[in-house]
């Protein structure tokens, strides 16, 4: 058991830059067609709040938005169809979010080459015709201007591809292609809406890849170029070992990730004229792969926060990938827990890494202390709030607070760890059925839940023990003590 | 630390009469247009599936049933007016309750008595004139049938005023005068109604109580007045200790409570044309007054429960008083918890006795074990589900339970005690405040939900550990196994 | 017939100040605590969006605020229950509403007088003593504050009493004793809030009740007493006929009503300290009685319409008594329709008056043209929008409009008269039923919908007749005309 | 203008029976998973209580049930994946529907063939291995089994596959090859559910459909393969006249297709051994065209009235094609309006042949009148309920009824024409735009309902003016006349 002491002083500052709640990632659009991709993402807003989400398919053909007609004289008519794009873009907004629009992938019919990527096979080559591309992106943020109004649509950022530096993302990995592509299309995006933010090259980590990022600035400054982010991924997986289609693999400390995007920063920092330009991070998790089981345990919660409480110390906005379950990158998911992204699994069962979200996300006061288990808050109200974890698999962690209080205060506390809030657990002891019974859900949806516990501070001091991997919010509030004349709560305990 | 065994074979059964969702009850029926009422009422019935709901009131000025409207020429129309019944009785009916219709009090137009009860002012008196109160039976239950068809209000019980054991709820506690309103109002029902089941006296218990039961069955007897039950009440406080508006005092042992109906019982059975009769417990619960503490205590939810496993072998019904904490018999509660009778408190916040309720009334299946702290039932899909608690105060207790099964099977254990689903701890260390922040509601929401946990069984054995007061749900079911080829959920624990 | 013709040109400009959300009226406070009240809120909020809420009734006991509990030593202590309160001021919130609070009326307990006023016999004489009154009126206040916070609470004005100037709601209708408690009151209130706008002396209209003003102000002025604002009511009803419970009368017409506020206007402003002082109609309508039947039809609407269109030109807040009929001043309703004040029935079936606050309060143009039967606005998007009616009883109008557009255009005009929106008139050829069944209910809603039609315009022009009473909204809006390639909407026409 | 006269005495009887209620098609099964495909199920089955549900597509490759997993050491494992099919039952069980099953088309990779279908690519040939195909339809209704309970399934009945006699949607239309697919498939489900009901040949109408009837029959009674009903579909387009994507075309009279109904009906019964079998219609429509602007008009709706008067003469059971307009046949529709098959437009906007279900399924009486424009029914409450439509497109129609009833009667009617619950009039003159504006869809929504007028019978008379393709519900009923005393309804009138 590891004992670790917290002292807080009046007057304690930490620096902690808290973007927990900037964006998070998504299944292809048209998945947000689904009733069960709504009900989960309304589920994870009320939890955490995000404000953008970013996800791949805009003009993939399940949108719909690219469409030839045939004529009666023969030939075609090309068309533009908005009914899903409003439909999905209207329920972003019913859930209070903005698109972090990305711009990809190619409508089949824009392309003459079989590169296809996915069970839902999204087609990831260079346009036949830059031109009918161009006009496909003109076309689309044109209606979202004139449905939305050019205020709204402007505070929209948007990123040209997906991964280019992978080939199935990208025929080839071709740079040259990408640079051409991302050129015309950030120009396209900018005589719609000057003000509309514009970024790439979204690329994953890997060999070569932080050479990408310095051969795009270099060719935005020669061919001025809009750049207004630059935008890349973090995953933290090692060399992957496959079981059918599950894969597992040991996680680099987060240390190596940060290590990853300060490298990234450094390069975009030595070109003068981008010293000031955002980097955010479009996609970040442990494994990068959806049947990975790693994202339904406690241990994914912990590492989480350990990345949250760093995170904004190298990048201007992350976007953790994914916010829901329903998914269909390699395949059909056939059980509610099969290591997807989600931060909750299909029926709204919340998985541990929710809470780590939901608790970071939560914080809105001044940081008055971090270090690499702990970010503590003091918020306008008196109260200090804060996220406590335990970054060590092997110990548990027993912390020991100090805050510089006195009078009757208590600390609420709420623990995710193994015993409770991990529901993958509890299925797996009900022998991982394939589809859950109305009771089973309900049980799940009971145990998925954090414990909450109330410690009354002892002159400004109190105590929590955490096991290995718990996650734990703590809310530490004065209680003032105005019993009701005649009420002695006591009275029964003794 | 007490230890016990549990041993549940093949073929085992127990005799086992589960009547815990039967009915509840309520504070005055004109409470019930309120909105906190009805959420909390929903809220209950969610959880609780109640049958029937039995209250005070229902001729009280507060329902304005009865009028009487100045007439331009003088003197004045009597009138009923039926607004407020229709908007509660609508309301049971959207909740899935049938009322259990108690027949009273007076409206104060129709008595001269200063006889008064309650801060809301019930009049108690006998009406000044028999045939106005008959009529206004009459009339009431007239429109019922009316508005909701004679088939379905003949499946609502009824009963004739409440208590006229004592002063304070019928002048003098004139037992001449309860039998001759008895009497009336009988009749006058069969008269609308005659498949609708009438019951008396309602008494509480003290002494003398029993011999109003053998006086009104022998009035009945003797004027062949219709009787279609015997209504009483039973509560476990001894002598109390007052504090300003809070009252204090012991309780009973449940076997006090039950030999007190069996008493009941055995008078009704002396009568040889009473002894199929019904006896319903129209009231009960441990403390009798709405400002005792207890009753938002585990130990209140564990005296509770065994009741609930014992009081099937001693009535044919019965009703826990009450369902919610909007209540003013002795005044507006201040604070949300103050010792009310709800099973929740002020905005839906559960109590401990709550869940004894669900536990119990979701008991499907046939019981296969009973003792002093512990049903065992066997559902028709296979699972053994009961309801097992620590019935000693001073004890914390081990269960061992074995079970006749084979293969995977997981008990999944829900734990109500002073650690998990004890809101009113959480309060009293927040300093008892009597506004709560929308926060604070949050936080005793999640604080008074049981604690989930999942345990292995290991050849058909598995045990549990309970603190002294606490109450547990355990579901015993078959894990099927069917892992998902590649799946493995151990990896990551390793 | 008669004709008439509305030219509307390019850069057309009226006067029109449009105050028709700013205020609506309630039954006493405390039947907010009903879930019927707060469907009815809801449902009217959804349709006007009313921005505060006044009513009667926030010290009466039901309320019940001020308490005065016994001392187990003898004697009492005296203590504020907020439950009630929090629980509406809540409701009132989450309706997206704030309270206008009227400082009234007494506790039971704090007065010797029986002078007491309605059905729910409100308390309406003096206060024992003045500063037991100001301590509940400070208590409350700080609770308020506490629990909303300064900035919000500030932005409630507060209104002392309520119709002083009638014996009935202030015993004698004594003139010094009012503004000796309006000093008292409003010395209280700048104490716990110094920016909450305080104001009197709240008159209903009748002889000598303009000289009330000039009093009012004069002791404010020569005593220094705070004031905001000065406030009075506004009805229309001529001498009435009684007949049971219910009242009919003739009205006087809004040129009458608008020159009262006139006289109370300049009676203000001969004061030159309080030349800018707001003057708020606390309450209008047509009748003040709550069983005349004029509040149930299309008349109403009409009658209203005129007001709305005017009464911002007289004073600087207004509002309409009430929304709701959930009521009790003269008893309870035993019909839906029994001429309530409210803008919808029981049942949340709306009455024609809604309406006219409907279309009115959705104006959000720039007036371009008014008269007395017709308000237009042009919108930012483009579009004219607007409300004609018919203010003669006698006679329809064609009203021919020509507005300054050209190319395609469309008129969609909602129209409520006897024909559609009328729901009193089929619950009259429903034989009057006291109590609805729910097939009843939801034909009377069907009925209750203004009827919409759809009128291409000709070079600008389009013509629509209005029966008497009828009241329309009438929108104005561009067709773009861009049809889908092979889509023929007249096909099927020919 | 004609005239007509519609007389019921006490004691008319009529045969008619109503099956308006009985099922209703659907867009493809995985389009269920949408939000917008819930939202109009929902809101079409609260007006018309559907009980079944039929569509394409439960086997096609969107579903996901049939999969092949590549195996680690090569070759592969099939696969079934439940995880939509669950998410579709269940939902359809939320809106109160069974399914009516359509077993069908084939996996992509069950078949060699390249034939396919629709927008969304159908796989329309035989399946390359019929072992293949039966283990699929074994496992999908084994779990349906499992999850839903034997007896809830087996009331589901099931239909193999659709359309075989067309070949785009059977494989050179191969009646051999359907018959083989029919036996195996017959038999499999047979061997799952011996209870459900199984049938075919689901054929369309056209040259040689009646012999694919006879064949069908022929074949299941010389080999003694299961059949439990003979289904068939029923369009009324003649030769279409194609514009773009758009169809347009005459419809044939209600009696051709009866009489065409008929001859199948007569075909089955000259098989003594299937005299009694029930021929189900499976699809029925106007047109059978997805774009074909019909769907959309009022006339579609009056069309619809008369086929429902007259179906259950000639069927034991039939379903509209479809519920909404959530359809990607002919690919995603652009506009709200476009001549969808839905009774609902996107955005819930009821269409007028919505009302026409609505009217027709919520008949409960007993029918007291028919003829080629009305359908009257006598309620065990007393009153009379129908609908009336006008069946000639070139003549309005004034209907004089008279009623066996004295006293006070009020006849309330609701019309649905090109006046009131046209939309796609409203959205013509609104220029047809593609993305409604929130304030375009309301105005739309108001402008979708019926209006309601409500006449005062005159000795048991009252007549309507129906204009062309009108449809009306009537519902006469009694009105009881006890006025609150007092109550003057008419004194605001005079």
């Amino acid at each position: 058991m590891k004992e670790k002491r917290i002292v807080i002083r009046e007057g304690s500052r930490a620096s902690f830059r808290n973007l927990a709640g900037c964006c998070v990632g998504t299944g292809r659009m048209d998945l947000a067609l689904h009733r069960e991709y709504q009900d989960e993402l309304r589920f994870v807003q009320d939890k955490c709040g995000f404000k953008y989400i970013r996800g791949h398919g805009l003009f993939s053909d399940g949108m719909g938005i690219y469409q030839e007609y045939p004529l009666p004289q023969g030939g075609k008519r090309v068309g533009y169809c908005f009914t899903y794009l409003d439909r999905v873009m209207d329920s972003y907004r019913e859930a209070g979010l903005k698109p972090f629009l990305e711009l990809g992938f190619m409508p089949e019919k824009l392309t003459d080459s079989p590169n296809k990527l996915f069970y839902w096979q999204a087609h990831t080559a260079p346009p036949r015709d830059m031109s009918a591309w161009c006009a496909l992106v003109t076309a689309t943020l044109t209606h979202l201007k004139d449905r939305y109004g050019e205020e709204e649509v402007s505070s929209w950022p948007c990123e040209v591809w997906n991964e280019p530096n992978l080939p199935g993302f990208w025929e080839n990995a071709d740079k040259a292609k990408y640079l051409e592509l991302y050129e015309a299309t950030a120009r396209a995006v900018k005589q719609v809406l000057p003000r509309m933010k514009v970024g790439g090259p979204a690329i994953c980590g890997g060999e070569g890849s932080q050479q990408w990022i310095a051969d795009f600035l270099t060719f935005c400054r020669e061919r001025a170029v809009p750049v207004d982010m630059v935008t890349r991924h973090a995953y933290m997986g090692q060399a992957p070992e496959r079981r059918e289609r599950y894969t597992y693999h040991g996680m680099n400390a987060p240390e190596v990730l940060l290590a990853e995007m300060r490298a990234s920063r450094e390069i975009i920092d030595s070109f003068p004229e981008y010293k000031a330009l955002p980097m955010i991070i479009t996609e970040f998790n442990t494994s990068y792969d959806p049947f990975c089981p790693i994202h339904d345990t406690p241990y994914n919660a912990a590492l989480t926060a350990s990345l949250l409480s760093q995170l904004g110390d190298v990048a201007d906005g992350y976007s953790y990938w994914t916010f829901g379950d329903v998914f269909e990158e390699k395949g059909i998911p056939t059980r509610p827990f099969h290591g997807g992204f989600g931060l909750v699994a299909a029926g709204c069962i919340p998985k541990p890494t929710l809470w780590t979200f939901s608790f970071f996300a939560g914080l809105k006061g001044d940081a008055v202390y971090r270090d690499d288990g702990a970010v503590m808050t003091l918020r306008p109200d008196g109260a200090y709030e804060g996220v406590i974890w335990a970054p060590d698999r092997e110990e548990a962690v027993t912390v020991d607070l100090e805050l510089p209080v006195s009078g009757s205060w208590t600390a609420f506390v709420e623990i995710v760890d193994a015993e409770s809030g991990d529901p993958a657990r509890l299925w797996h002891l009900m022998g991982e059925p394939a589809s859950l019974t109305p009771e089973q859900t309900a049980l799940l949806r009971e145990a998925a839940r954090p414990r909450v516990t109330a410690l009354p501070l002892d002159h400004g001091h109190f105590r929590i023990t955490l096991r290995p991997d718990a996650v734990a919010r703590v809310r530490v509030m004065y209680a003032s003590g105005e019993s009701d004349p005649g009420y002695d709560f006591d009275w029964y305990l003794r």
